[in-house]
């Protein structure tokens, strides 16, 4: 499963690398903990919208560009999930690959 | 301030819609109380990222579609926002417009 949480987290973690900041000094922008902070990143923790947007004026990034980000890094993970499935079903077929055999990819 | 579960919410509705699929019939296939589901379209609840996925999956859209269609309608809030700032601005100048008025959007 796709989690937006994980994902949202590491765009905003790299986003802030990028500007070459530390943890610390975006949580003292966005008036959020340190520790929340770091466990958004990490994907631990969802953000309320608020917070959201709070950590989006931090980052002086808009809202829509992060989420347009994440639109794209969930995408190519939704990508990867079709590969696996589609190379597992193949390996279910096997060589012979008689295409009489119907695998579950669940 | 734009807030990301308002426009989820929407975004999330309308393609319930466009399915023709009530409320009811959507909280059985994710799996979420009517009235939960009722407020996160309403934007008056956040989803967990759980639950943003099994919403996507019973409507059988990439999350990754849902996340973009968000983001383009956050883009539209964040540039008439600005536009309403701007002419907030313009009120402030006046007719006279000499450009010696600095004026605070905030």
């Amino acid at each position: 499963m796709v989690l937006f949480r994980r994902l949202l987290g590491e765009v905003l973690r790299s986003r802030r690398m990028e500007q070459g900041r530390t943890l610390r000094q975006l949580c003292g922008d966005a008036r959020v903990s340190l520790g929340y902070m770091s466990e958004i990143e990490r994907g631990q923790k969802e953000a309320s919208s608020e917070l959201l947007a709070a950590i989006c004026a931090a980052l002086d990034v808009p809202l829509s560009e992060i989420l347009s980000e994440v639109s794209d890094a969930v995408a190519l993970e939704e990508a990867a999930m079709v590969l696996r499935l589609e190379s597992g079903l193949d390996s279910v077929r096997g060589p012979s690959n008689d295409g009489d055999v119907v695998a579950s990819a669940a």
